[in-house]
């Protein structure tokens, strides 16, 4: 019998991952949007062994940002039906994907892109619309004659997605609900000119407030960050980074994590109970001081970026680390 | 004869580096600061074979600030002086390479991390000295007592360190020189009570105005990044982010880079000529727009953790790729 591993005994930094909050959060996502109601997206996590969390969740469709997030799922044989969300140029490894039997459909949101899908061998494409966000995806009115030329290239059009990120950061619920309300009337309209089965939308921020899209692109809810534990969605903080405090000065204490082990575009990792200063390279300053070799949890302030920043996650329970998963959907 | 490979050939998203400018960044430094007056520091490229050109340049001590970075540093040959410029409270795989015929100096703030040196088998530390930044080093005060508990334990003490890492970011040079001042005002006194031959401190913000420190711990100044570009240093950008556009609007373009590519804690990238939005996982959205299909060569904010969210880095020379290097000191 291998001896459990305690979490006391990691090496810092290390991510790790509460197994019960994740269980929680899957099984609380999976009452609210059973099934292929929701499209988890992978890009929050990077990881094929929590994928397959979701997978026995009963969510079996996938959302992706990068092709080497869909060529990761399908190795690890969850390519049954994936999405990637995002444009591309080059789609040639995506469709090396399809000729092996995996189903990928692909955003576009140009004549570029609609030739790029169709060179690089998909089969299936979605009429990516703008609903608000400044980023990618067509004028709502637009989207009409894309599915058109996309259809004329050979392509099947399954309908449209769209990503309303812009409203997903807003604090108050009944807000984001409208804004959300504002950006799905456009793409309801553009999936009447577009045809097809799928209105694809939507995120951890308003995976509650969204009826009108078919399926919800969630990928957060699983971990959890900072940013949307202050959104008061029934979700619990699963994923930190565990630090050591390797130096204590009167005010101040240091601990051995810093910015490569957290995404700061949402600012500073949270330390409940504690305020945090400043982090370095491989530093997180926070007041009040502890002794040199306490251990503490730090809440990253978004998942994404963290996720990618590390090559492993450790699941535990109490005190046990019960599971090591790799991150292995990183890079490009 | 293998064929050359084409920048404009690389997929998207790829880390690049001018190797003219890496060339005349490594020469610049060298002039200013030849031989061991320099102690490049790994942490800002975490790359074996940009370390390997620093040597060639003649500096053999290296500074790192992860067990792991010492531990690639000696796999890689470059193992004759390191110095880990942090704290740690398990030092035992420092002593593995100790007893491997590398030499390793570690920085100790505290008697819990003298016994960490001692116990873990490294043999020489270095009093790492707080100068003004809250973060790691013991009181100037301190220093000389520290430095007899080292002796007492078996530990040869090479000297001081202290990090002025709050003065690195004042923009105003003559302002920035008076700040260093004050700083190693603080570490030459303590160097008085520990004795040993080295004060290590610095970084690219202070290597021309620092001539107390014996040696100069600066790395960014190898590949530089938006922040320091904005001092005045005679180093020129040689590390970007390659990304083509993949969708354009009449207002804004989204290149295929975000924040999985960027360290964010110095804000956005820049796109000279350009005005930077925002970045997405993926994306960076800027204006004015440009043709889906375009590439462009975004300047990181912060070199640093920029580098730890990629795998390799490729080389180039006008429009030639000419080599590629793993970023082989990542993760901990």
């Amino acid at each position: 019998m291998i001896p459990t591993r305690k979490v006391a005994d990691l090496p810092t930094p290390a991510l790790v991952v509460d197994a019960e909050a994740l269980d929680h959060n899957i099984e609380t996502m999976r009452a609210a949007l059973p099934g292929a109601k929701l499209r988890p997206h992978v890009k929050a996590h990077k990881c094929t062994s929590l994928a397959r969390r979701q997978a026995e969740a009963g969510h079996h469709g996938f959302t992706c940002a990068t092709i080497r997030e869909c060529e990761g799922m399908v190795a690890a044989g969850l390519g049954q039906d994936l999405m990637l969300a995002n444009e591309v140029l080059d789609a040639s490894r995506l469709g090396a994907l399809v000729a092996g039997g995996a189903r990928v459909t692909l955003a576009v949101d140009s004549v570029e892109t609609v030739d790029a899908a169709a060179r690089g061998g998909v089969r299936e494409v979605i009429i990516d619309v703008n609903v608000g966000l400044p980023r990618c995806g067509c004028p709502p009115d637009r989207a009409g004659e894309l599915a058109d030329l996309a259809r004329e290239r050979g392509l099947r059009v399954r309908g449209v997605m769209g990503y309303e990120g812009h409203v997903m950061i807003v604090e108050d619920g009944a807000e984001r609900a409208a804004q959300c309300r504002q950006s799905m009337e456009l793409l309801v309209a553009a999936a009447a000119d577009v045809g097809g089965e799928l209105i694809s939308a939507g995120g951890t921020g308003t995976y509650d407030c969204n009826p009108w899209a078919t399926e919800i692109q969630a990928g957060s809810y699983a971990l959890m960050d900072a940013q949307y534990g202050r959104q008061g969605h029934p979700f619990r903080q699963a994923v930190f980074v565990l630090a050591s405090v390797i130096s204590s000065a009167p005010e101040w204490s240091v601990a051995d994590a810093g910015l490569k082990a957290f995404g700061m575009d949402h600012g500073n990792p949270e330390l409940p109970g504690s305020d945090v200063w400043f982090c370095s390279d491989e530093h997180t300053t926070f007041s009040p001081p502890r002794k040199v070799g306490d251990r503490v949890l730090l809440v990253p302030g978004h998942v994404d970026p963290t996720m990618a920043y590390h090559e492993r996650l450790y699941l535990f329970s109490g005190e046990d680390v019960v599971d090591t998963w790799p991150i292995d959907l990183r890079w490009w």
